[in-house]
């Protein structure tokens, strides 16, 4: 039996060159070799420079290392929110986010907007006193996005809040502008296609000074994974804690083989492969893009409302060794999401495709 | 040339059994799996039972996945105390768990011992009001260790205060008995052999009501990881985040090996190699134990005061591809610590005392 190919929004299937890699880290022992050794931060300094390159990350800007994209909604909420963040909210992710903040204590506000839809930047009003404003770029639940334009207007509009953007799912595909915003997060088992157990958190000197004046008048930024410590840490090249160091290591080669491969490429295939998805979805009576608005249909995230049962056409594409996901939440039975990251072959999503254009 | 075998406490040498659990968990897929899926769930039952067998944790405690161990200092405090914390502090981690407890705002009360000993029980002076006493059992960075027996001391003479206990560098080795505690934690680093990115926290049923309480009360217990939030998903065998999936997976796998060899041989094992290496260090003029009182010394974690400087000998025992650690902090250079983990085999113990008494 061939292995089936995860076509999952998350985790999702091993960037292609992941295999080698783990076996050229058992040889060299990352599993075994100490978090405050050399060779721990040669690992860390590639991956930090690696990520910066793929992603046109400004030098200034800082990488540290959580256990998880949704430790890093803690932590942002923690370190740059003394009392009032807003929050973008279409969906279940962003909603999880504007929670998160409430459940810290914050006086937490959101747009909402219609799930399937992004919010109206028009509609917006945040009051003088809000810190920071929550972008979900890319909503996992509903293949939502917010465009580079919208983050725009919002960053001219309100210069004095930090931004912050929450590119999960859609990075390393999508091309932010990292002047525009001031914090943006992922996890590594989407787009960069690793195993599961690290996000990655970019932020600029404006969130440092934030934190640093948080802690100044005493509030509880939090412990080992405040900015000050993980900026201290990550001065030597290392974190508070003991890491995922296999993990940040899997990271630093991925990023490199993505820059090798060209950013350029990448996103031109993930392009490629949305309109070959979309066009699919969109000519079959069977199905139709959640997401109606075109501007607003993610790339890398795809999903679909169904006629049929999702479980139905899960299992059907499942023997042919093509696992893709079901809707979200509520939309479990009537919707499939289906990932298109950079591991994802044309051929694979072409056999998708037309399998979705032959019901 | 011949790979090193990693003796540092932490970090360590892999299991000798997780090269072969990565090649298949490639082979399955595990990486790509969805969290939310019955596969994750049989690999967290799997994992959650075996250490529970393996330990022998009553079937009725619980059993979380964080980031790791450090983290696990936040959360216990988060969770478990209001405003006042006692912690047994005789060397850098159990000061760094006093430390958390301080920065989340609560009095941290301490009973300090000099490094290189452990604290005296008689000594301990709590108020009634005091919530949680912190026993560090393995203190990592000197290798001294509270005993079992002065842990029963403290269990009788507190039956209404929480009991945690750090066993991060002694478990599986140590038979706790968690009758007598109520939560411990563990990182799978160091004598679990695994890669490192995974802490694993124990708990009863006193510490989950503790944790509501104190929600009940509005104090901020964290949000993703608070003790609830940690249980919801539990219950359903999974995690609120996406976690460390492999880690999980070769947790499961190396607990069920060590099942298999019997937990009872690994505790002979341990103590027949801490044996050969006290004798070597003991009758060496060039070293000396840095735990005097023989029934404080660590059989985990071996710590040895040298005349010579440690990066001499580390770099003699790194030519003869044993990789050993050095002196912790301000001890970096006159003192070596070895680490004697379950992976490490009887010959590979010897080999590092035949050298040292050669000295």
């Amino acid at each position: 039996m061939n292995k089936k190919v995860y076509l999952t929004p998350g985790p999702s299937e091993l960037y292609f060159t992941v295999e080698e890699h783990i076996k050229q880290a058992l040889k060299d022992s990352v599993g075994a070799i100490s978090h405050r050794s050399k060779a721990f931060e040669a690992i860390y300094c590639e991956a930090v420079e690696n990520v910066k390159n793929l992603l046109n990350i400004p030098e200034d800007h800082h990488i540290f290392f959580t256990g998880s994209a949704t430790e890093i909604w803690e932590r942002i909420i923690q370190n740059l929110v003394a009392t009032e963040s807003y929050h973008l909210v279409n969906g279940s992710f962003s909603e999880r986010f504007h929670e998160i903040s409430f459940q810290l204590g914050r006086t937490a506000h959101k747009l909402q907007a219609e799930e399937g839809t992004s919010p109206d930047i028009n509609k917006i009003l945040i009051g003088e006193n809000n810190e920071l404003i929550a972008i979900t770029q890319n909503e996992t639940s509903t293949g939502a996005v917010t465009t580079l334009e919208d983050i725009a207007v919002i960053r001219n509009a309100f210069p004095d809040m930090l931004i912050a953007v929450d590119a999960v799912s859609s990075l390393p595909y999508i091309n932010l502008d990292y002047n525009q915003i001031d914090t943006a997060y992922f996890s590594v088992q989407k787009g960069f296609g690793l195993p599961a157990g690290l996000g990655v958190w970019i932020l600029n000197e404006r969130c440092i000074a934030k934190a640093e004046e948080l802690a100044s008048k005493n509030y509880n930024i939090g412990t080992y994974h405040s900015i000050p410590s993980l900026l201290k840490s990550g001065k030597k090249n290392q974190t508070p804690e003991t890491p995922n160091v296999l993990g940040i290591y899997l990271l630093a080669k991925v990023a490199g083989d993505m820059l090798f491969k060209g950013i350029d490429q990448i996103r031109r295939e993930t392009e490629y492969k949305a309109a070959v998805l979309y066009n699919a979805i969109d000519n079959n009576q069977h199905f139709k893009p959640f997401v109606q608005n075109p501007v607003h249909r993610s790339k890398t995230v795809i999903v679909a409302e169904t006629t049929k049962n999702s479980k139905e056409i899960i299992s059907q594409l499942a023997a042919k060794g093509l696992e893709i996901g079901s809707g979200y939440g509520p939309y479990k039975e009537n919707q499939i999401r289906i990932a298109n990251f950079p591991t994802h072959s044309k051929e694979q999503i072409e056999m998708v495709a037309d399998w979705l254009a032959a019901q």
